[in-house]
């Protein structure tokens, strides 16, 4: 049995690197002091039971914990201890916290498992100051080229930095090849908040989780005229700031219709001032849904609104940039199987129930090299990406518990 | 006759400070380290011909020229010295440097007036880095309290002064009272490009300005649920992007209906991540017309979106927050004509207008205490508040020998 109450404190007490004063917030960016501060406690405490700790030149962080046979690769435990600017205590931070717990547990209970296991913090998994996100996890399974990854730029205001220079500021540049290959693990058991209602509402306690929706990323330039804000006639305008707002409008009435997920979360105007009509806008899109036919029909219809502004002002450019595609994952059937059994034996089997994730995840990146599957704990009213998400003690416990006997079983197939 | 070689010489030589690098573009925001050194160069070059240098408590600059009767208060020229984020070299500065230029000449051709003469630099007419603008003369003509101006925060990223902490730290931050009594002004004549074609596409030299626009500003907040992008779904989101975008759209039609100007110049999402649902969003409204009874259905119409928006979706907050009303102003009858003269002997009468401004000046605010009027030149393609605009060396010579014999008519008087 795991212990709850050293989960759930640790849980709140390593909240402190980058809580959001007077806020149950965080803002914990990936590579960030506050992210450096983490991770050092998070490897000492794997140190302290035992644990190998071996770090790649992503910064991913494996906790090794010895089995019987240690030519195995280790089964891995792994999610993200980054969070978003303004985000909650237990996104991603509940799966490595928990899967820290577990190598705790089976430390005192003296139980030896066949193969290693791992507590694993995969790098920048929001993609808030990196962009896109999961990105340790796409580097390891061989979905992004290491080099890439460490040009990749901060988003922060002012300077920007690289991943590598942030890699090796924070002293979390390893040594190890971020590459499923050198470094493998034989399985991936990820338990994550549900950040949705679906749990709560139907009075499940556990989701088993079977796959993850397709998600692309965009960035949009858009390019007018600046001009005088008193002066310059509508007629004659190229406003980069009125363009952009219109796909804005368009793109969420379209996911409603659609039935998908759509999200211009970022936008910046470029030396802006009340009274300038901006000349320059750039925006993100985040397109969310099972169906790559609904995904590439959403991206048309931002094409054709966007070739539609270019046509009636010609003054006006919009350009659209792919930069992140997950497709959608059915995660592996064994793995899927030890995750329900162990959820049935903690919750019963009327309490738990059988879904997809909507957000995105690392355990979307390692279901392409290796079996994968998920555990999800109900999150308070669904919210998530924000300060007040919120999962009980006993939430926790019970998804922690069905980690435990998720890479258990795993462990004895 | 003015020197229009040394005229525009020191127009090109002074955007130097705070020259955009490879453009023609200007960044000399209000109070800042580049708007300090073309200050300190305004001052000396008054002082070398001989002018009295006076600093107000708003950092307003009065370099006085001695008349006959030292008792008059001086007849000024002013306009300012601070741009856009990416303004022009023009828009304000060809009204100073056009005013010390007409000293010089005076000085040259050894011609006393009656009254003395000043070449004033206003501070913040811009509005870019303190919002609103105009503020110097708003407070020297007793429409903005000068305690209250001081406490004006800057629009920075990362950390934010106060006007008179960035008054104080350049050096500007002078002992005369900031008031149109203690420091009384017989008349401003404003010397200013059009921001406009008018004249380009008539084909005129010189614009006569009777009058300016009504100008009303906003700032205005939305709040909305920060949440998770790619698993809240579309019909319990309260998105402050999406929602700002729809008020963006309908202000543009409705101003290109009502043949009024709108603008959203400035629009900020707080703590933004491409996978979060922007929870709170602000922006800026420049609403422009001569009509205040436009101006105020334009205000109920933002008003009624925002009430509707609110009502659709009881999670979005909308506040809108009045934060500048300039209301149109006609200009006295004696300064114009002095003006009109002036024009019409430099230009024939065939090639100038009369017409009012579109945009903002200083001489808004201070036609409700002393004469005023303004004297246009082309802008080339009206393009202005961006690095493009331009003013030709003839054009700038124009203005300026208008603006040194409408001052000179008005000593007259
Ligand atoms: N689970 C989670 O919040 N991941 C962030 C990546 C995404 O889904 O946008
Ligand atoms: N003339 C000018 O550009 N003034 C700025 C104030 C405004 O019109 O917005």
């Amino acid at each position: 049995h795991i212990n709850g109450t050293r989960l759930y404190q640790d849980i709140l007490k390593t909240s402190r690197w980058g809580q959001i004063a007077q806020t149950t917030g965080m803002a914990r960016l990936a590579l960030s002091d506050e992210d450096k501060l983490v991770r050092d406690w998070f490897c000492q405490s794997a140190l302290d039971i035992g644990c190998q700790v071996n770090v790649d030149a992503m910064g991913n962080i494996f906790a090794v914990y010895p089995g019987q046979n240690m030519n195995l690769a280790p089964i891995a435990m792994g999610s993200h201890l980054d969070t978003q600017p303004a985000g909650g205590r237990f996104d991603g931070i509940l799966g490595v916290i928990g899967a820290l717990e577990v190598l705790r547990t089976i430390r005192e209970s003296g139980y030896q498992t066949y193969a290693p296991l791992a507590a694993v913090n995969w790098t920048n998994e929001e993609g808030a100051r990196f962009t896109p996100g999961c990105t340790g996890s796409a580097v390891w399974s061989g979905h992004t080229n290491h080099a890439t990854a460490h040009l990749m730029s901060t988003r922060d205001s002012g300077s920007s930095s690289t991943m590598r220079e942030e890699l090796t500021r924070i002293g979390y540049l390893g040594s190890l090849a971020p590459d499923f290959r050198s470094n493998p693990l034989s399985g991936h058991f990820e338990l994550h908040i549900e950040q949705n209602t679906r749990l709560e509402h139907q009075g499940k306690r556990l989701g088993i989780v079977e796959g993850v929706q397709g998600i692309k990323w965009y960035n949009v330039t858009c390019t007018g005229e600046r001009a005088h804000a008193g002066s310059t006639p509508m007629g004659s305008r190229a406003d980069a700031m009125v363009a952009s707002a219109k796909i804005v409008a368009a793109l969420d009435k379209s996911a409603r219709q659609q039935g998908a997920f759509a999200t211009v979360g970022v936008l910046t105007l470029e030396r802006s001032s009340s009274n300038t009509v901006p000349g320059h806008a750039q925006f993100t899109i985040d397109l969310r849904h099972p169906s790559p036919e609904v995904l590439d029909r959403m991206e048309q219809e931002i094409k054709s609104n966007m070739d539609t502004a270019m046509k009636e002002n010609p003054k006006i450019m919009f350009e659209l940039d792919e930069v992140w595609h997950s497709p959608a994952v059915r995660f592996d059937s064994a793995a899927v199987a030890c995750v329900a059994a162990a959820a049935e034996a903690r919750a019963t089997p009327g309490a738990v129930m059988r879904m997809d994730s909507f957000a995105g995840h690392d355990s979307a990146l390692t279901a392409t090299k290796v079996p994968t599957a998920m555990i999800f704990v109900p999150s308070r009213g669904g919210i998530s990406h924000a300060p007040e998400e919120y999962t009980s003690k006993e939430q926790c416990e019970d998804g922690t518990q069905a980690l435990l006997h998720s890479v258990l079983a795993y462990d004895s197939l």
